[in-house]
């Protein structure tokens, strides 16, 4: 039997998505010939994602440092009128990565499998609304005259857009959907950025 | 861009066997959302591994306590007359599972890739002569009449039991190899219990 140190992580990896017992035990063993130094560091900056990692009191972006808000909704140079909403963190970072769009962002949560009641109230639909009716209670001093529904297009995505397309109809807002350019059946993050440029300019 | 311990945990999970930068990715956002005392625990578990698991000084299992030599080393139930040599930590665990075996072992260290010098020679080749030669001067009071060749039944594993049995012939002890049972161009590792046990009894 491994010792209790090697069976406790072989434990945490197999939980990690996508991983199994067999993989786990791979991992650990590739730890057990890294350097001290190199594990003392890994350990320390898996403290610092809980201690130091915080999510953006407007938008849910994880970011580091003092402040409530992340660089983005800090940032005076955006375009406040516009705001985009996607399913993960990965999206919004593809997005940014881009540099297509200049508004602010709303990551909704996920990734979800399914669009059954219980995953759907995973996603803040709730505190969406609430930063789009008053966005200056979350410290944005936005005026939003266009949401942009950035979901995967994906089936789930698809229908997590309708559903939150008829709920946000009620605010009298302009809505778009990403459109020509991203494959279908595909998923945002892996999306390059001439297919999420063609996307941004294609919205309808 | 990610904030920088994300960043950082990212890089290191891509230097994981087989792990690209999508994988580490959501392995980050997947711990970025378990709970605090669950990232704690995962943290003192990696310092564990380099603090409080050591190599046995005969055989080199990884094993937790005060002495030098592991728990099977360490057995005086064991049979002292022979040592089963393996490529890496996981089959000496396959094979401990199994039950079928009660001599000692060795493990050479691996996997290995290639059967070039380079990688020859990360193999624990001196160790394994010094301690068939002399147990005594590392804690063990063996006397071993038969060496068990239990590598991976694929081609570089092949090359290296030529290479061992070459080498090891010197000595004049029995030398085995496991045989019937295990499927050509398999993993020792994923064997089951059944395979291992008809490839121990018909070793030859």
């Amino acid at each position: 039997m491994y010792p209790k140190t090697i069976r406790k992580l072989i434990e945490i990896f197999s939980k990690f998505p996508g991983i199994g017992q067999k993989t786990a035990t791979r991992f650990v063993f590739y730890l057990l010939k890294q350097k001290k130094e190199d594990i003392e560091e890994f350990s320390k900056f898996l403290k610092d994602l809980k201690e130091k990692v915080k999510f953006c009191k407007f938008c849910f972006k994880p970011f580091e440092g003092e402040k409530q808000l992340c660089e983005i909704c800090q940032n005076p140079a955006r375009d406040l009128t516009k705001i985009c909403i996607v399913e993960k963190e990965q999206d919004l970072e593809a997005i940014e990565n881009a540099q297509i769009f200049n508004g602010l962002y709303f990551v909704l949560g996920g990734p979800i499998s399914s669009i059954s009641k219980e995953e759907l109230e995973k996603l803040r639909v709730k505190e969406l609304f609430e930063r789009i009716k008053s966005p200056e209670k979350f410290g944005v001093f936005g005026n939003f005259k266009e949401i942009i529904l950035a979901l995967n297009p994906t089936v789930t995505g698809e229908a997590i857009s309708i559903y939150l397309e008829k709920k946000l109809k009620k605010l009298g807002k302009k809505i778009t959907r990403l459109g020509k350019g991203l494959p279908s059946g595909g998923e945002l993050e892996y999306a390059d950025e001439e297919t999420l440029k063609s996307a941004f300019e294609g919205r309808k």
